[in-house]
């Protein structure tokens, strides 16, 4: 049996090489890496990958960006080449972070884009960012309420991609230390329930080794998301009426399994109504668009038309 | 029965006038509210207030402390004339709202000097601020250990202070929601284990109002430290060892309740060589300073053995 261990310690396992070179900046707590693209005279874009995703996820739509952003992609603690923080790993914690390389790395204004748990980080800092430091937030298909242990509206966790990432946690372990890719594989066959099909064989593949994001994702952060800890302290519904900036809200593909009635997806239809509700309610505008056909991830399944989704709404800021 | 309510939307019964002017900054998530003494020319100073105590709480010391300093003493979130965040008070959340005061107020490197919950945060910012803004930490009794549901070294909350802020939020409730003044006072006679006997006479006296230190404060707060929430994803051993600057300790009475073995004051002589031992593993200079006789808050018991002291150890920083 072959067990896998990746992480900043095993650099030569664990990293690919990549079109746009990457630079590191001291947080205080936190290195983060990260890349950028695009002209500095440009609008500031800070492009937040979602969870098991590193910066390069944003790579082919950064080339399009480039024309109309300088844009900067991250890798969040705990993925790609960004510290591990053992124990740590919460929405504001990841927020606050996000504070710091703006004020130190971007140093102006800047429109934030984030893709599911990147996407709830926008709404974040939208809502808890330094006052006039952000222009806008697109949250691009983030697991609104439905990331919640013990939610206000509607579907919680445990009824959408909770048990994924409790089973990430349990066969890889925080910081790949058990590493049982095999194990894995056999139990994202046997354990997960049937609403998570489509996550599963993008996440969880029946490949010989895992696939690349997953190599620079730290397990743990699968516990923190299980377990609650992740967005303790941090309630979504408050969050979100505490918004302060304008906000484009992009909700993909979803359904409801007619046997649990769980959550296919990360929102449902009346969870994405009250969202806009919500913030609507803080004063804000909201853009909401619908693409049911849409999977995921947009910025990489159809860059192009992410990118003219994101120009369309950032002109108009 | 009288109930009592308190907090920023009560102004008039809440607050009193002080020596120093107030000023507000706006840091997103929360306007912070602080006052300045001193010369700008001079060195900063950031003084951080223990859980139940506003910025005032340094009056005196502000006056000696000016003369070498700028200080800058502000009321964390959930105390004095700072903004409440139900739901959201967490000891991460606390540092980073410093680490913005620091950025956008102080905007310079500074020593950072707190009492008890202010001392942990002092550690805090020693540890996760952003590098290179903390010239060094004053850690004024700081409860070590003593402050978490599950800690790694010696007394945990339950055998320490953790009785009395789960009777506060009891009788007073969030935001001073039940504000039963009458019922905690013979609660307090009547439901403290004897080692809280001069803490309770400190924070909850048989007076007919409560003190001013406790109208300012958000009783919700006292919750969080019972239940854990406070300190949750901040893990002290792990804090301690991440510390990135000098550090003056000071030990203030402590003694070991020999019916129940729980601790009176705020850490163990055990614990606080462990922290000495953390810190300097992770190669910063420690000066451990023990008063036996001292009692908790001595910057305001004792003004001018608390500048004394400052003053000593930051001259050779």
């Amino acid at each position: 049996m072959i067990m896998f261990h990746y992480g900043p310690d095993k650099p030569d396992e664990t990293y690919v090489s990549h079109s746009y070179p990457e630079h590191k900046i001291d947080l205080g707590e936190v290195v983060m890496n990260y890349a950028v693209a695009g002209d500095p005279a440009s609008s500031a874009l800070l492009l937040i990958p979602g969870q098991t995703e590193s910066w390069w996820g944003y790579e082919k739509a950064m080339e399009l960006l480039q024309k109309q952003f300088q844009c900067f992609a991250v890798d969040l603690r705990g993925q790609g080449r960004s510290t591990r923080t053992p124990g740590r790993y919460t929405l504001d914690n990841m927020g606050n972070d996000l504070v710091r390389f703006i004020a130190l790395a971007i140093k102006r204004p800047v429109i934030v884009s984030g893709l599911s748990s990147g996407g709830l980080l926008a709404a974040w800092l939208a809502a808890y960012g330094i006052p006039r430091s952000i222009r806008g937030a697109l949250c691009e298909d983030p697991p609104f309420f439905s990331s919640e242990v013990n939610t206000s509206c509607g579907h919680s966790l445990r009824q959408a991609t909770g048990p994924l990432f409790g089973l990430l946690w349990k066969y890889l372990g925080d910081q790949w230390t058990v590493g049982d890719w095999e194990g894995l594989k056999a139990a994202a066959l046997r354990e997960l329930p049937p609403w998570l099909t489509t996550m599963r064989d993008r996440i969880i593949p029946q490949t010989d080794e895992p696939p690349q994001g997953l190599k620079e994702y730290d397990p743990e952060w699968g516990r923190a998301t299980f377990s609650g800890t992740l967005a303790a302290s941090c309630d979504h519904a408050q969050m979100l009426a505490a918004v302060k900036c304008s906000v484009l809200y992009t909700h993909h593909f979803r359904a409801i399994d007619p046997q649990s009635g769980a959550l296919i997806g990360t929102t449902s239809d009346q969870q994405a109504a009250y969202v806009c509700n919500l913030m609507r309610s803080a004063g804000q505008r909201v853009d909401y668009r619908s693409f049911p056909t849409i999977g995921h991830r947009m910025h990489s399944l159809d860059p192009q038309l992410f990118m003219q989704t994101l120009f369309e709404w950032a002109v108009t800021l």
